[in-house]
């Protein structure tokens, strides 16, 4: 079977396709939105569907993360096991297994809260929190222009009336994914919908409590290019950016990262030199994942560290496709190339395990615990 | 943790998202395939990388088939372990750790043949199997058009040529992967494509035979629209289509299969209504992969199973976009729905297994025992 990686090694001799961290850049990389987050003054809740790794969330929250966020009831159970928390769940809990292994984590003495965006998939929740004798913590999830979930910014205060009305339900503020920020054309344009976003979520939190719904809520936002922009985020009390830890040519396309700032990189080798133009190498989909680039301009796959005349332009299951656009360039069967993925979190998500490199030599596996923790 | 699913649940009971696999369906397919290749006179090696399951694989060889095709030389150490082959590598091995395990499996008495492009990736093989006392069976693989892997068909024979004269390496013939087919626009322009690729494949094998390279030089070729066309097929020695045991949104838009035809299907719950025309349900590309459709006309991720006027036009991480064209259509939190994904391949590379299902009640889980074996 395949040969591990082990301490001291250098990468070349990991074998190929295969998926380095680089440890002394994840550390980086923390320490820079920790900085920013207490800058802010908000507490820093990293999501952690990036690394799905205690190893690497375990260093987040030394570095001063008040707690993880997670999409997945599963994801919380990996990090709850591991001793990691408080957690917010920031995914609707919906259906009658899910509120049965709820009602396990918290027995189990778990520090949750949840992200809802209705009173149907609260009142189960409000219900399981009675029969414990609990209140549950909550967001409730406002659609500021990402159209993904999220109540309409009309009904949100309605909303939070009517989760405040449940018994068992402890609303703390309001919440939002602002993704649209990634289609910002520029850095003012993501800047505006930002500072839209944040203010939005505010005025709410403002009529909800001079309404007298709740004494005090507060302002959560996600989103690794919010980081950028401290000054727009006055007065949010939680941020859960989660790809910053990693970055990838996305977080590089948007502006948030450089590219020595992207900690994961794909280890591939040449396999094939078909023709004078194409190289085929032995990373595809299955070690990418297939996430499109989505930004105007940019296409491929990746980015080749240190080779601007090579682009991944194509990916099948096992093969990656590069385009080399230097005539004179040498490349032969067997030569090895590091690549930024478009994605790290979806890459992320095919490998049980990464190998955590420092200074070029393997420091340790680190095990993606919460890989495929789809429920 | 997560309730897995149990023998005689029905799918309803099943927690979502899951992938559920009909084994009447697996099995329909299987026979259908199996007859096409005996009727063409061909080897039927089925490509494993769809299922990547040992209990399917056995299937395929109990019906008639040949042997197993596999990408990666974990994926051959996985179904050897298992009993099953003999096993077509069909991908070029790389590197002194890959030959280390070459050597492992073939001392374990695996039946293994190659499939590679250059001498430069045979040579080392050779002086293993020498080193061995053994003849390695090789398939020179050949661009017919798709521009993957494969040498220019122009220097096919001196390559096969070559081959032939390192001591180690016995030639088998032809072979290629015709993956253009799936840009046919119509049947017609497929099944010329097919006519091309195979006509060409066996006017080298001719050639190659008359210039005294070898005895006997077969064709080979993979993918399951060319099981569409018997016609075209004449000639062919081994067939090694993959996608049809469970078939795909991909192969239903090619003609070579119908949405009944589909055996594996993600089964997920609405967990958000935010809007009048959108549901949000829990499944994302963490379930289906980001696979386009990749074909002129179609857009989305997968197909709704008995709901034409559902469109899951968008994924993201954990997240299904749900659009609703009939503005009456009653869709509420907890709704469950059924969706054929675009690439059902790329899809079970994510799960470490899924649920066999039969006549709507569970048989069995199915461990995806390959999924990740990427090197």
């Amino acid at each position: 079977m395949t040969d591990e990686p082990t301490p001291g090694m250098t990468l070349e001799e990991i074998d190929t396709p295969d998926v380095i961290v680089d440890l002394d850049v994840v550390e980086a990389n923390i320490r820079r939105a920790q900085a920013v987050a207490e800058g802010v003054g908000a507490r820093l809740m990293p999501h952690i569907k990036t690394s799905k790794s205690p190893y690497v969330a375990a260093l987040q929250l030394a570095a001063g993360a008040a707690g993880i966020t997670v999409a997945k009831l599963g994801e919380a159970e990996v990090f709850h096991a591991h001793g990691l928390g408080p957690i917010l769940i920031a995914y609707p809990l919906v259906g009658a297994a899910k509120l049965s292994r709820l009602r396990t984590l918290l027995e189990a003495g778990a520090q949750l809260s949840i992200a809802l965006d209705s009173v149907a998939v609260a009142s189960p929740i409000a219900a399981l929190a009675r029969s414990l004798g609990v209140r549950m913590p909550v967001w409730l999830e406002v659609d500021t222009g990402n159209h993904r979930l999220g109540v309409d910014p009309m009904e949100a205060v309605a909303t939070c009336a009517a989760l405040a009305g449940l018994e068992g339900i402890e609303v703390q503020g309001f919440m939002s994914y602002g993704g649209h920020v990634n289609a910002g054309k520029d850095a003012a344009e993501r800047a505006r919908i930002v500072r839209d976003e944040v203010g939005l979520l505010r005025r709410l939190a403002g009529e909800a409590q001079a309404a007298g719904i709740a004494r005090s809520l507060g302002v959560n936002v996600g989103g690794t290019l919010h980081l950028m922009f401290p000054d727009e985020l006055a007065g949010v009390t939680v941020l859960r950016p989660g790809t910053y830890v990693y970055n990838d040519r996305m977080v590089v396309a948007g502006g948030a990262a450089r590219i020595e700032d992207c900690a994961a990189q794909v280890l591939t080798q040449v396999v094939s030199r078909p023709s004078p133009d194409r190289a085929i190498v032995d990373a595809g989909t299955k070690t990418f994942a297939a996430d499109p680039i989505q930004r105007p301009g940019l296409t491929g796959y990746g980015t080749v560290v240190g080779h601007p005349e090579l682009e991944l332009y194509r990916l099948q299951e096992e093969h990656g496709f590069i385009r080399i656009l230097d005539p004179g360039a040498q490349l032969r069967v067997g030569d090895r190339l590091r690549i930024v993925p478009n994605h790290v979190c979806s890459m992320m998500n095919l490998h049980d395990r990464v190998v955590g490199v420092r200074q070029g030599r393997v420091e340790r596996l680190l095990p993606v615990a919460a890989r495929g923790r789809i429920r």
